[in-house]
């Protein structure tokens, strides 16, 4: 695909992002020519590769990376028969080395506004952004500086989308929401729907129109097919550096705070606070109404349905088993209270042959 | 955003919808500015707020709200410092309000077919419906008088959608399917997309092409990127008053019945037969070929293993706990039909004991 | 729809499928219309049906339908009163009629690019594919022989679609990522959106780039709304004849073996394996860094946290039941660990008064 980048313009390139705070440095062959970033076990002499984890330091032995990333603790062992990039945190410096490879290997997206999109004279769109082909921005839209809006977006009346935002292709950003800087909004998101509200009406339900917005801090990830809903009055809010993995589910009037993270298929009801920091497994459900703790962890699949004051690790999974096990397991488990009190009613009887047999 | 609207014209709007069903009735000044709709704790003076539920009375204390609908035998305790609207439901009131705040707020869409808009000579487009940009209508396609059709929807081939209803932007409705009156479609809705189908051949699978369709009630409100796939040979039915969350995945053949609501991410397999007016919370799993008896709530997450012929409130779903506590009772659960088995053998040894020791 | 096809038609079509590799043969009236295919109980004398499984063959007696594929050895009986086709294995033989059926029924995609579709001068589309309306096919994408691409698909940068596939309307596959032939792609599927990877940096995520795509095999079907992330630094990998259903979600760097089926919403987590021949149930969730062997099933709503090396069926579901009986056994579940040791030393005791009471 490339003919590759020499290792030196490479941790060159590391040393000039954000004042090399992560002090990279090479031990190696400035000229060595890299094709690939790679992991250790498939690597060859053309890879950059990275040690993230000192206890796998072994694996240093096998690989054929031609260069490694790790720690300055372990440059010198790393650095026998093969070239070194030297840092304090070599899965951050990683992290940085795939921005820098994708920004030298993604064509930059053209400028302007393509024909074929659809963007009202009343909207606001940046000249320095892109707006994609077949893309949509209604009225009153605001479109920051450097914004790459992808195929087929519609962005409603009177969104705004902050400097530097990337829409995949297909995304939906519903009117009055706001995006912050920095975001990237993969391809089905959909913000902005209404969130389910509905008052019981003599056996039928009766509509409440969703009348708040969601407002979206900066550098926020929402991964594909993932829904963020609007609010019943006040605002569905999404705190700064908030990444939510596909097809999560945020419910109207939620809270995400600031840098937690939300893994696939997770999905969070109407009206509850998630704290900043905290990371939420797979699939797992938290109830509404409910408000969890700075720094909480939330096992995948795991169901919250109830608040957590304290932070910690949380979980609530059955265990799998085969299925004959699991079927005898569980038939039992719907007696497990008429159990716990057949094992007292021993106890009880324990207790009283014992006092009765104490002189 | 407005300026906003005399508390007398709001009630006067309120009593003209629909005969004054609700008994809306002002108490206090007629001209007071009402600038949003919002909760009783984060109002101001120019905010109209309601009191759904009489148990909460105390926040009419301490809430700045100019106006506050309740229900008639509050109303003279609620007028006291403000403004009341007294009618018989406080909480549909509210839900009216919302749907006239939306009228007179949000922008009626243009009518007619959007220029950029790809409309087959052959589909039948109501002179009175808006077809938004980009939207593409296929062949035999029939778009209903005042429907509102969004930027980027496809209407497929002899699709049909009933008057006044809504898509949002993207949403899909396959070919032959049905879309009754006053649908609300929100972004991402697939709705006839294939059933998942396939018998068994020799290690693969052979395609069976899903030869029914979805018809779906009146009134229906379907969530964004939720699914209903077509019927194999017969239709997925989806009943009138319908409401579905967000993600929400119905499989082919299903049948869900009138006024049932279903919570995000929740989902129903094939052939499943849902009853009317059920509740289904989030993330809850209805396996295939069950009935579900009118009038059922399942909570949020649970699994549906069996069918429920009786009407009820039903519930399975894993105790969260700190991780340490669920490890330890997760691992013992895996044993609990041994410990069934040996409570029972203790118990058979006291009852032996018991025989023995009675003269 | 359609004044129906002759019986006699029909089984010479499927005779000459595959080199009537499944034995279809006519016994009964070749002139006989047929006007749909229909499951037995709701058939009328112009359906064909299908008896797949010999148990219910007593269904013969009350079915109206005027044909019926059976299997050879029921072919006699099943013919009494009505015509038959008989054959090897009635299922997928109903399946085959299915496909012929469609053809018949279903108006073939126009040939050629339709003019609304934005599609570069750079990508390389087969004279004989179908780009739908307002579709965009991006530099260097490929499009197979006799693909047909749906209305508002995006097919990215450098990507390549196999030939005969179909995408449905609004389908996304990201630059680089490739689909093989024959592939069946739902309404709102996600190909290449990048994996949900970043490296923790004082409080804060970094984002690390997804250099890897998706390679998808040959003969796949991908249900509406589903995802498939593009991999880090290597690919995600779909095998060959594998099937997915709607909303499912599959992490980056997971590898699907072949002819794996996965029902609706379920989901696998970063980096692991499924072997081929599996069955994963609607909602199950598989975690990441796991294995699970060839021919293993996953029962609906399980959670897989442990590789599975040995093929069987593996579940783990909280039994629903009624919300009462419910609370108080997920309560007690929570002491679960303190009953098993209260059990133990019922049963220590029991052994101690044993040996006291033996001379």
């Amino acid at each position: 695909v490339t003919a590759g980048y020499a290792l030196g313009d490479i941790v060159a390139a590391l040393a000039a992002d954000r004042g090399n705070e992560l002090g990279a440095r090479l031990i190696g062959d400035a000229a060595l020519r890299i094709s690939r970033v790679g992991p250790l076990d498939t690597a060859d002499p053309a890879t950059l590769s990275f040690l993230a984890n000192p206890r796998y330091r072994s694996r240093l032995e096998h690989t054929a990376a031609g260069g490694v990333i790790v720690q300055h603790e372990l440059a010198e062992e790393a650095a026998r028969g093969r070239s070194v990039i030297s840092c304090d945190d070599p899965y951050r410096c990683f992290a940085r080395l795939t921005q820098w490879w994708a920004r030298q290997t993604r064509p930059a997206p053209p400028g302007g506004i393509h024909p074929s999109a659809v963007v009202d004279p009343l909207a606001d769109v940046d000249a320095t952004a892109s707006i994609g082909p077949l893309a949509v921005v209604e009225a009153g839209a605001r479109i920051g500086a450097g914004c790459v809006i992808g195929p087929h977006c519609c962005i409603g009346r009177d969104a705004s989308i902050g400097e530097d935002s990337r829409l995949a292709a297909h995304v939906v950003v519903g009117s009055d929401c706001h995006i912050g800087a920095r975001a990237l909004l993969h391809s089905g998101v959909v913000i902005g729907a209404d969130g389910f509200g509905f008052a019981p009406a003599a056996g039928a339900w009766e509509k409440i129109e969703q009348l708040g917005a969601v407002r979206i801090g900066d550098d926020v990830e929402i991964g594909a097919n993932a829904c963020v809903d609007r609010g019943a009055l006040d605002d569905t809010v999404i705190e700064d550096g908030v990444k939510l993995d596909n097809l999560v589910q945020i419910a109207h009037n939620v809270r995400i705070g600031a840098h937690t993270a939300m893994a696939g298929s997770s999905g969070v009801a109407g009206s509850s606070v998630i704290g900043s920091h905290c990371m939420i497994g797979g699939a797992a459900v938290i109830l509404g109404h409910l408000q969890i703790a700075d720094g909480t962890t939330i096992s995948a699949a795991s169901v919250v349905m109830r608040s957590i004051r304290q932070p910690g690790t949380y979980s609530g999974i059955f265990p799998i088993d085969d299925n004959a096990a699991w079927e005898k397991n569980a038939a039992t488990l719907r007696q497990l209270h008429s159990l716990r009190d057949r094992l007292r009613a021993l106890e009880r009887w324990q207790v009283g042959l014992l006092e009765k047999n104490t002189p």
